[in-house]
């Protein structure tokens, strides 16, 4: 996607260093972050510098694939890269498809962690093809957290759709839900729609029932961390709250994401760790005053503690299709789907 | 209620001065405000100085015999008055009745005024000892915003049961909504529970079905604004979402509220105004940094609109109860428990 005018990626890899657009300034700053060695990439991974489920993906291969070209232990930066996040699916795909590359040469590595960015930006362009399939002209659409070109490589996965169906014209308006504790849809999302020029609306999290019983969402698409084998799908915390109201007002409600955030080795959502983070996150907020002057203010009650899981699972009698590069499956057959399509792919 | 060890009231009258807890100002600082003439005390209703169902009523009957005890004109204050909030019933009936006692006398006013505080009172003393009989031993309760001893005169609503349980030294927690966008329940629901020594968390308001969905929720209890003759309540945005989520995991939803919060002139949900607020209140957000110095910080991409409705509307069929002074009744049969209610209090 271009900011003011010049195509930039999510992340990239500049001869040894891993270079990514910061996303804990946005959107009051847009910046590049060099990440010259895999722990400071790690580091950037763990203080979500790069977030969102592709993006993460992209950055642990970049990682994997930066400690073996720095003759580091594979098997201890594998363990360092798999420790920053636990949920998602993503990380784990990579690091691992880095990884055993590594075992061939690193040359072998780099290439992979390549090809892994570019996988992901090529099925974000397809989810985007295949959802806007669902998009009608005027529709109305309830988006969570981001899910956009920032949490992938490039396109995103609930935003992508949008972006193609914006971009064949449909008159479309999108209610972004500000997603607290650390406000991914106000900062980040609203970033991406005003950067792109769709219509759009900020929403605080507790909107969305009352804009459903008014008829004003026609849509909700979020993306997922991670889809176990039946369906079930972990994304940002509020998700599952989404997914519940959208289901009581009989609004579709669907996931997008692409094939890689599915786990088949994971049996059901109960099987997924949920990531558990500072409670700082939700009593500080921080961001700039009218100077431009960035502070750290405390939004709660002085000794309340706080619980912060990071995401929540959604069971896929809620979902009513994932959105991924190949087409749109009902969450119940994701393991024919994957076997017919990955045959395809690989003959 | 007890504020380091002095007995407190949210709201009362010192000569000609409404006096009350700056609810802004909270839980950073502890401050009285006073309101010496009725057009102060409206500002001081419209800015949210004040603020909550049984308390917004106290203050408008407060103001009302402000203006008649410094001789305004009667019809034209109580517009006013009126005009500073529009969906609270409490708020409509507290200046009536004001209103009309005025047309016999200033005093008649005065006390009126005072006895709908007192009145207020012991309605939340009665609903907390109602509704504790719904709590037991060990139960982990959901609220939403605060309905607490801020939100009334002393007591609370939805939080009276939970003083009267914690009284008896029931070992119950509490799990409290951030409820954005002004946090509410970070701020004053989290600050009264400190006070009083409940167990309690704060979460986002995103967290509540993963809360459930792990059975850690036992009981809902949540305020109301307005309630409708057929049993829809209106109370602060996101009580829909809990209402719904709850009944999707049955976990008992409840609404506490005076009786003086149901408006048998108001057939449905349907029918109640709903408030919208500034889209800075979402946009922005202000606390003290480390140093204890206040600032307001931007937390959303600049240029992105924001939509701040205050409230949502249940409707009775999510609603299992409302806990009232008179005891608990199912939405369905407001009007025949008013009915035998009023005539026995009358009798």
């Amino acid at each position: 996607m271009k900011v003011n005018g010049i195509p930039y990626k999510t992340i990239w890899m500049e001869g040894k260093a891993v270079m990514m657009i910061d996303q804990n300034l946005l959107p009051f700053t847009f910046s590049i972050k060099k990440c010259d060695h895999y722990q400071s990439t790690c580091m950037a991974i763990k203080e979500m510098t790069v977030r969102g489920a592709g993006a993460i993906g992209a950055a642990g291969g970049y990682a994997m694939a930066q400690a073996l070209s720095a003759g580091e232990d594979p098997v201890r930066a594998k363990d360092t890269i798999l420790a920053t996040r636990p949920t998602a699916r993503d990380l784990f795909y990579a690091v691992e498809r880095v990884f055993q590359q590594g075992k061939v040469s690193i040359t072998a590595a780099l290439l992979e962690a390549d090809y892994i960015a570019r996988e992901n930006e090529s099925a974000g362009k397809a989810i985007g093809e295949w959802g806007n399939r669902l998009i009608k002209q005027g529709d109305r659409i309830l988006t969570h957290c981001n899910a956009g070109w920032l949490a992938f490589v490039d396109y995103g996965s609930a935003l992508a759709p949008i972006y193609s169906a914006h971009h064949d014209a449909k008159d479309i308006f999108v209610y972004v839900d500000e997603t607290r504790p650390r406000n991914q849809g106000a900062r980040l999302t609203a970033w991406e729609l005003s950067n792109q020029k769709v219509n759009h609306i900020i929403i605080p999290d507790n909107a969305g029932a009352l804009l459903m019983a008014k008829g004003l969402i026609d849509l909700v698409i979020t993306g997922a961390d991670r889809i176990a084998s039946n369906g079930d799908a972990a994304n940002k915390i509020g998700t599952l709250e989404k997914a519940i109201v959208a289901g009581y007002f009989n609004v579709p409600f669907y996931i997008a994401a692409p094939t890689s955030t599915i786990d088949l080795n994971t049996a059901t959502g109960k099987d997924i760790v949920i990531e558990e983070r500072s409670p700082d996150e939700i009593l500080w907020q921080s961001g700039p005053d009218e100077a431009g002057i960035t502070h750290n203010v405390r939004v709660a009650n002085p000794g309340s503690p706080a619980y912060n899981a990071a995401f929540d699972v959604t069971p896929a009698s809620l979902i009513k299709g994932i959105i991924t590069e190949y087409g749109i499956v009902e969450p119940g057959n994701l393991k024919e789907f994957l076997e017919i399509h990955q045959n395809i792919t690989r003959s």
